[in-house]
Formats: structure tokens, sequence, C-alpha cells
């Protein structure tokens, strides 16, 4: 599928089938991640796939607004560790999203339908995903991305503005 | 172009040809980026379109990391402003990072080569190039992209860590 289908394809899939996600494709989806460009291409970035209904059904209980979670039958819980931080500026989180990004790109190219779900920087998120993990210190969970085949695939919605773009000055 | 061979020969690209982008290619650009996803679909995004040589020069000065900014023919600063916030929280960031990346992505598919050269969280940079477009309170500059025909295209590095997957637990 060309990139700009896939971009124009992608919608936010929160209902889905009740159909595994093969391997050969969780496999590509955590290769298109970690291909994302990261700063001084550190690479900053480790993966939690998460197919055991018990532990989507948690997820989603992480507060009102993460009940897509559990309609899912993937999740892939994008993480970071501050061993990997070159400086202490907080790009991680723009490299994080970029690899986010692949993942929902490659997930339309594959039939598949996803729903980013952010973590950080909202606090009570964070302490219940490090809390339900496990996770130890200096391990921030960024965001988690519910996968699986869509129960309804959504048209192309144009979200084209003119007037936000501006030529050689604001 | 198919999705995943964009996301495996996209390389950050710093020499480009003496070739400009055609206004086509720049539109499509921007029609990937406001594709992107974003928090509660704010799209809190604009852009500024950058072909001005001397701009791009300007842009290259802001410190002594952000040379390659002169030797593209287009430049896209990707900018928030504090209007479009539904809350206070630093989503937008993620927000403008899914947007950047589609820009990376639809370059490749359209033969182009780019670099994505962080602003925000770095202050001095922030500094610079805010005084540099004269950008008004509550607008804030996010990233600067590097956009060109590529000098010379680079092969497919494999990225790809099985030890960053963790199944289930951490």
């Amino acid at each position: 599928m060309d990139v700009m289908e896939a971009i124009k394809t992608r919608r936010s899939v929160r209902k889905f089938e009740d159909k595994p996600v093969e391997k050969e494709k969780i496999d590509l989806l955590l290769r298109a991640a970690m291909q994302a460009p990261s700063a001084h291409n550190e690479q900053p970035w480790e993966f939690i796939v998460v197919e055991n209904k018990e532990t989507l059904e948690k997820l989603s209980e992480a507060d009102k607004y993460t009940t897509a979670m559990k309609n899912g039958t993937l999740a892939i819980v994008c993480v970071t560790d501050e061993k990997y931080f070159f400086s202490n500026t907080n790009i991680w989180m723009q490299d994080l999203s970029a690899a986010s990004e692949n993942i929902l790109l490659e997930a339309v190219e594959l039939g598949l339908g996803a729903t980013w779900i952010a973590i950080t920087p909202l606090e009570d998120r964070m302490a219940y995903i490090k809390d339900l993990f496990q996770l130890p210190d200096g391990v921030i969970a960024f965001n988690m991305i519910i996968i699986g085949y869509p129960a309804k695939v959504k048209g192309f919605e144009d979200r084209f503005k003119p007037e936000r773009v501006h030529y050689e000055q604001w």
C-alpha cells in the first residue's frame, strides 16, 4: 500500500474483530517501530507486546478514557529506559512518537487498525502502568497502542487546512 | 511505494541536489502532516514553508548542530500555538512528532530526502527561531525538517533489536 494511501486511511480504530494478529504481522509492526529516526540515532525504545486478555483488560482500567484497550487482540506498550539517554533533554518523547507513528501506518498496510493512547505525561496513567508491569526505576511507559482487525473500516476524513500554512514568514 | 519500503529506506539525508522541490510535492508533504493522529483530534499544528536561501542559511546558524539546514532547497518548520491546547499537558509534542514522521515517510515516497532537526525542548534554539520568525507569545517552534532531492541514496540499515521486545511482562 502506498504511503499516502496509508496516511489518508489511517483512523483511530477502537472496535475490533475477535481474530488474533498473526506473529508475522506483530514482527513487522516491531520492525517498523525500530526503523524510526531518533536523536543521535539513540533508538531509546523498548516494547511490551501484550495479547493476554486479562492484561488487556487491566490496561483498559487505567482510567475512564482507556477503555478501548480491552477491545483489541494485541497491545504494544512503548517504553523508554533512562539508560539510553544521551542527554537529559526530553527528546526521547519525539523518538518514541516517530516509532509509534510507524506502527500505526504499518498496521494500516497490514489490514489492521490501531489507536495510540498516551501514558506519558499523564501522571496517574504512568503510575498505574508502572505498577501493573512492575517497571523498575528509570523505565518509563510512554504510550500503549491497541491493535487488531478493525470491526469496521472508516473512510478518509480530509484534515488539510490551508490556513495552517505560512510561507517564508509567520 | 509500500509503507514498509518507505520506513526501511528512510534515512536522515543532509546533502541535496541543487533542484527545487515542486509545489505539488510540497502540498503533498503538508497534507501528509495534517492527516496525523492527535490527542482529542486537536490538530495543534501550523507550518512555515521556507525556500528562501537566506532564511535557510539563517536556520543553519541556530547552532553548530543545525548546519545541514542550509543544504536543502526546502524546510518545513513545525509550530504549535497554545490556542489549540485543550489541556495544559504537553501531548502536543507527540502530535507534532506524528505529523513530522508523516512528512519524512511521504518525502521518501516522493523521491525526496529529509532530516528532522529538533527545536523544542532546546531553549537556545527555541529562542533563536522565535526571534528569527518574530513568533508571537504562545507560538512555539517544535522542529525544522530540511528537505530536498538527495545527493546520494543511502541503503537500508537494519535497526531491529529482538532484545528490545518483552512479551506480556517486563
